[in-house]
């Protein structure tokens, strides 16, 4: 790993265990060495799953089979490998799963359809099978991992691994995740694995994690980049809990839901603060637009524009640059209602800069390394909010090298 | 000026007088020094004009002018300040338009709303009118400028200064641009002036801005942010041919829409080889998608990609970003039947690797100045360019310090 992001937690939290759920993480060397770079759950018979994928045209092999095994709503095991994404591979990618889920399949004795796959890294590298195949062996063979092995075996360029939980009435939810660059539109350039041992079925499962991700990984952008792999999966050991959660009309359903949001949040923020060259966790947030799906767009412009970016990196007020922002983001918006406040200065008022506005003082909430801009459109109750980081030499240092 | 692009022209071309066209240029001192920083262009009575202007919903002030005195089609100057945008200045802005109009009209015995304006720079600082005025009066008495001196008087973070000329029987088109940041989507952060002595309507001046406008500035992008104050304009003076080109059906339209094209697109290709930080001139070939505009929108995403500029700039052949790029365009799109090169170099077919592909081939394609990056969709006739730049330190190093 390299040098830790600056924003990064002072430490991985302690996360509690899920009943039923068994970790195994190991160092098959297939394309970095010294640490781990395989990681396997194996899960209960019972598990239920739900799960989001990227909308890329070209999503990757273990992308096609997740969506193809999903539907049965049931689980065994998620295997994961860091280094090669296995995407762009054509009919060699897909074969790769296959030998994968059925090596796996036996070595764990449950269906090869009950495995989920996920794979992170360089694309349109074929996999070296054989070299996996040997490794999930000693995978299977290795002794039970903790949390933290667990999350860094998922890792490839993060600076740091990410984990969060949450607690409902008798279990848990548990969640790791990894990403730092092409991170983007409609679902970062991630992957995410929740665990719960509270009883659910794969419908609710389904719902809550489309939910949560909706507002959360939807919602944060490093690059704009969009990956061909992006996974994010929930699973129910069904451990706790006498009645299975079915359904919003379920008595535990809303703090079900609120508690996978709150994990896919921390992690959704957890990964934007480790955000390729990253020194600066912006959140933008937009009212007053017409629809909240307009304060979207609005938002998005704003958090991905360079020159926001670049400015923030500088700390550097030049509000120019979020007027520009949200100009070009196409959506309805009235120059001369526009309001801007950087941090808790306000810059803008009807249409040019507010008569007590202080260069001084948006400076220095630019010091702050989580920073907060607002724009009021002044027409309507759409609101939303984007989470992003400045734009600095780091990103272009680590993507102008990932390979070598 | 900056360090001058290693992609600038060999030098400024030798541009063609324009019969009737009376230039100016002055060193007002307005922001910067040591050079010109105000425009002039004084145009004969009868002089026909047609323009087209940013899409931005946060326009500035002179772009408000000029499409609000377009209509009447006729001009007799056009003014243009570097250093300040007097965008985002709200009545504030529109006064100093007003006034600058006012004065000119004066100095120039004609009347203001046969004045064109337009403002590069900074963003959302007022204009000082009283210096600004008193200069206007010391550019008007100013010795007639020739075009190199036009050219620089309308750049800021330009490193080079841009001009282009085409020739049609008994006269000619001149152009001169400005631009190398927010660049992007519906015309880059751009000012392009075109003259001609070609008698021709405002109607069909109008209709040849328009179209040469959507086929070359409309097709660059440098990092996808748009300005507020973006700005084409095409002037005639008339001073040549008998029957001014009033449209389409004229014979001398076709040559004529042609000429207008070739100095837009020559202009447009500048100013992405000025593009801050640029160190790769891009064209990136997008053909086989289901519609044109189908395929605009998967080369813009490649051309917007911050991966696929960063590995331009590494000199990376790590062509698994393109598949990224076209994943996330949001296009009909079918991973197993694009197919991508690098220059001359196959890189993918059928959804892998190209059996001959060879990354020490595609390396030495990607160690020109000048790169192509071509992509096959396989789904229909659909076709477009878009051309840009990398993505490199040098950005940050001018974007992280603009203002200062």
């Amino acid at each position: 790993m390299s040098t830790v992001s600056p924003l990064a937690p002072a430490s991985f939290p302690d996360l509690p265990a899920v009943e039923g759920v068994e970790l195994h993480a190991f160092a098959a060397n297939l394309r970095y060495s010294g640490r781990p770079d395989l990681f396997l759950a194996v899960l209960p018979e019972g598990t239920t799953v739900g799960g989001v994928f990227t909308t890329s045209a070209c999503a990757s092999g273990p992308v096609d089979w997740c969506k193809q095994i999903l539907d049965a709503g049931t689980a065994r095991a998620v295997v994961c490998n860091a280094g090669n994404a296995n995407a762009f591979t054509g009919s060699a990618g897909a074969a790769s799963v296959h030998a994968e889920v059925e090596a796996l399949g036996v070595a764990l004795d449950v269906e090869p359809d009950q495995i989920f796959v996920a794979s992170t890294g360089v694309i349109g590298e074929p996999l070296n099978d054989d070299q996996l195949i040997a490794a999930l062996g000693d995978l299977v063979a290795s002794p039970i991992a903790d949390w933290p092995d667990a999350a860094k075996a998922i890792t490839t360029t993060d600076t740091f691994t990410k984990g969060a939980a949450a607690s409902v009435p008798g279990g848990n939810i548990v969640g790791i995740a990894k990403g730092s660059g092409m991170i983007a539109p409609d679902m970062a350039t991630m992957l995410g694995f929740l665990f719960t041992d509270v009883a659910a079925t794969s419908h609710a499962l389904q719902l809550a994690v489309s939910q949560a991700t909706n507002e959360s990984f939807n919602c944060i952008t490093v690059d704009s980049d969009t990956s061909t792999s992006d996974t994010v999966l929930l699973f129910s050991t069904g451990a706790v809990g006498k009645e299975p959660i079915d359904g919003p009309n379920h008595p535990e359903w809303a703090e079900f839901s609120a508690a996978v949001f709150s994990v896919c949040l921390d992690l959704a923020h957890q990964i934007v603060r480790d955000g390729e060259g990253a020194t600066k966790f912006i959140e933008v947030q937009v009212e007053g637009a017409t629809s909240d799906e307009s304060a979207a767009v609005v938002a998005r412009s704003i958090a991905d524009s360079p020159l926001v970016k670049t400015a923030m990196a500088a700390q550097d007020a030049n509000w120019g640059r979020i007027v520009m922002a949200v100009g070009k983001a196409g959506e309805p918006a009235d120059r001369d209602k526009l309001a801007i406040w950087i941090g808790e200065e306000q810059v803008t008022e009807a249409g040019l800069v507010h008569p007590n506005y202080s260069e001084e003082r948006a400076n220095e909430w630019l010091a702050n390394n989580d920073i907060v801009v607002r724009v009021d459109m002044g027409l309507g109750d759409g609101s939303a909010s984007i989470w992003t980081c400045d734009l600095t030499h780091g990103y272009i240092e680590i993507n102008a090298g990932y390979r070598s």
